[in-house]
């Protein structure tokens, strides 16, 4: 992720006073009071793995030297090298020869341009088993053998300051969502609603739901099964970030990032987004967008709410009221342009002496930060990032919750030339959602149907586009525009075949 | 507004402490700590207009006796007594002899079925002139006369708990929007970006917005004048809020109201929600929300993450959490269905014993309340609302803050057709924006374009629609089922002519 994070700058109007303490975190809007019944055992972390690499000469001065590039690349030693060259920038695909990606998906991805020494976009594509639970909801012991559930997992991890956080969620993540849905095994094979209670012990009957309601107010409301499958995406993403913030010091989860998670169980496709990668489906050429961004922009209202209600962790350096630009001394008792968490207009204030504060929120488009520091707001681990010359922590601030958006598969007919796109932000810098539409017709058309390498060869297409080619002393597209110098990341997902989603 | 405030019932956990202290202003979220620069002199409350029809006989002990209806209706005190008939329910317009609405808007409205006592809606209709302050910009004055401009505003005030706030509202929300816009005349008439600062002292110079950025940091947002005005709008609706917070002792302020207010200015029309009223454009047969609804459903997470963040509002009697029922004590230890702030799915939890705490959201749809009181989450005031039964103030919750969407009316072609319908909820709670679209179709053609009385008969149309008519001992619609026993207010704004929009 180019320049996610940026250093606050030494405008910054210095902290004259002792630095708060990091907030507790049932203060944080993102911790959950409310823990789930049981958090799931969750592999340990392993050090990150080691590529051989790591002999390439290092740009930037960084203590860690070791780095990694998704397992299903089958990257040999040489390739891992090729992958990492920051001067070629090599687009990388699944080999033609290996075992295909599941659904035949298609994966593309490029190195930056030199803004960070490694790659630090992960991505994840697994096909999950998930083993039930027994008699959570009570009933008797069914004598048939326990059956599980599979879901197909597709997920892209864009870091910032540092890979660790997107190699560990890429890791980890999807076995966290499995960990979530155990619960849910055979209530989501009942096509009954699901329980309003689980029994606290496996086997022990559970008569509360039956309970007539005894006033309007224990009027039961529904909860579907989708619901369910949402709330464990909602909670896997929490408990990801929480074993971060756990394992941080022991196993250098450095940095944060991004978390675009695909899932597709039971005929549904739920797409989860905290960050601002992008998914997209392509259906008879009409674009649906499956995901939104998290930016200091979008969130701004969230963002300066929490400031407001917890003036405390804006330390003294900054004011939860938005200006145009920096207030300045002398403009002190002038009126000025504002607004603050209730407004989406502007009005004039007369400035005082705290609104000479850094804003919270300030900058426009890729250059919106939140304090200064960094330009994503949901995400993963972060947990160590401070304010610039300060002890002030920016993460009560970002949330680890993702939006999740669910797209019924059995709706539609859909054709071999349906898709979804899911690419981190080097893709979307430079490319439109009707780029993307028309570099898929115009790739899958040069293909035959059912032709298994036509997701990848557009998955290359897609990246190739926004990487551009070395002219003019940078990456440049066709009509001589600037490429991306981002990582940029692609999964292309056929949703009417040849894959089988069985 | 019927049932908009329902008492908490018997069912609710007494608290067994000491009632927390109101909390303060500025931890409100409703709160804005950043005054805007000066407090419009709006005019001081009369006492409530009395009507002679305050002779009808009370269905319930109620102190006040005296009501209004628009004064644009023009009625006579017998027309007053027709309008305050529960039984007749006669649907009410203004005169066809009288002078004609603003454009020739259309207006009808009908007294609930004896849910109050009066009919709890307000409207307003007004043409409003804004004298611009002189020089606020700083720049040379202007010899030539000042100029100022003029505003076409519509305002729909549905009460509850009592008349008194959308009285007031309707009386006087124009004026305090009128003053925002005082300041802003000079800026709206020069087609140049918004200066960033004015003079803090009318007539001086103002050198600051003339200063080159220094930083990247002091790059500067492009405010635009439309975000101006939506400015002017928010800080008036909640200056509105605090002065009714402040007559409340004096003039008898009771109960709330939902505001649904659309103002006509420089080409564009701007329509500004708090509360569950609607508006929809009918273009061309096409159905174009312009209003979304706030109420305990719609604005779960913005609740919740307050009673999350400051819990001393929810004192010993809620919880942040969501069940899908009340949970019982017996179910201590089982595990059950919430969600929390962060959530949109849900998923299962150990109940604990402040689980067992009433849930500060609960219900479903016209029964969706905050603890367990109100249906609607935005509106002016309600500063005494408290929970039954405890001294809880339920206000900190509310927010005055209207979402505010922009129609610019000069980049369509409109034709006599064209409407903007708005409604209270008497109206929506029976009849879709389908259905709302086929009326405006079937009674518009009924009559010659260049007839000004199309649209009041349109409106009577709709009202009629959901009103009904006596039968089976209520108020039935065609198809049987239940008509609106609510008060039900509806304007019908023409966009295509043959108004005037001069």
């Amino acid at each position: 992720m180019l320049n996610r994070v940026r250093s606050a700058v030494a405008h910054l109007v210095s902290s004259g006073g002792v630095p708060p303490p990091r907030p507790k975190s049932p203060d944080s809007p993102n911790a959950n009071s409310a823990q789930p019944a049981s958090l799931p055992e969750a592999p340990k972390s392993p050090p990150a793995r080691s590529g051989s690499g790591s002999g390439a000469p290092a740009k930037t001065v960084e203590t860690r030297t070791s780095f990694s590039r998704p397992t299903f690349l089958q990257l040999s030693p040489g390739g891992l090298r090729r992958a990492d060259d920051q001067a070629g920038r090599a687009v990388q695909s699944p080999p033609d020869t290996g075992r295909r990606l599941p659904w035949n998906t298609g994966y593309a991805e490029v190195i930056n341009a030199g803004k960070s020494r490694h790659n630090e976009d992960q991505a994840c594509c697994e096909v999950v088993y998930v083993e039930g639970r027994k008699s959570v909801t009570g009933a008797p012991k069914d004598p048939s053998p326990s059956q599980g559930l599979c879901f197909y997992y597709w997920g892209l991890f864009d870091g910032h300051a540092g890979g660790g956080a997107a190699e560990m969620a890429s890791r980890l993540l999807h076995r966290h969502i499995r960990e979530q849905l155990k619960d849910l095994v055979e209530i989501l094979r009942d096509p009954s609603p699901p329980p309003l209670c689980l029994s606290s012990t496996p086997g022990a009957s559970n008569p509360s739901h039956l309970v007539a309601p005894q006033s309007c107010w224990s009027s039961q409301k529904e909860v579907t099964h989708e619901s369910l499958v949402v709330g464990a995406i909602e909670n896997a993403f929490q408990l990801m970030d929480e074993q971060m913030a756990r394992e941080r010091r022991g196993h250098q989860v450095e940095g944060g990032c991004c978390a675009l998670v695909v899932i597709y169980l039971l005929g549904k496709v739920y797409v989860a987004n905290a960050g601002d990668s992008r998914a997209i489906i392509i259906r008879n050429g009409e674009i649906i967008p499956m995901s939104r961004e998290f930016t200091p922009e979008t969130e701004r209202q969230r963002l300066q709410l929490l400031g407001f209600l917890k003036p405390e962790l804006l330390g003294s350096e900054f004011t939860h009221l938005e200006f145009p630009r920096r207030v300045q001394p002398k403009e002190l008792g002038q009126r000025m342009l504002y607004r603050d968490q209730n407004m989406t207009g502007w009005a004039y204030k007369k400035i005082e002496l705290e609104d000479l504060r850094f804003p919270l929120v300030c900058g426009e488009g890729k250059k919106a930060r939140v304090m200064a520091t960094i330009g994503v707001t949901r995400g993963l681990g972060d947990h160590n990032l401070k304010v610039c010359s300060s002890t002030l922590p920016i993460k009560p601030f970002l949330s680890c919750f993702p939006e999740v958006q669910v797209y019924d598969l059995t709706l539609y007919e859909h054709c071999p030339d349906d898709v979804l796109v899911l690419g981190t932000d080097g893709l979307w810098d430079v490319t439109s959602d009707h780029e993307v539409a028309t570099t898929v017709d115009r790739v899958l058309s040069a293909y035959e149907p059912n032709d298994s390498s036509r997701y990848t060869a557009l998955a290359q297409a897609l990246v190739l586009g926004a990487r551009g080619t070395p002219r003019d002393r940078g990456w440049r597209l066709p009509n001589n525009k600037l490429g991306s110098g981002d990582d940029i990341s692609v999964f292309v997902i056929p949703l009417g075949g040849p894959g089988s989603y069985s």
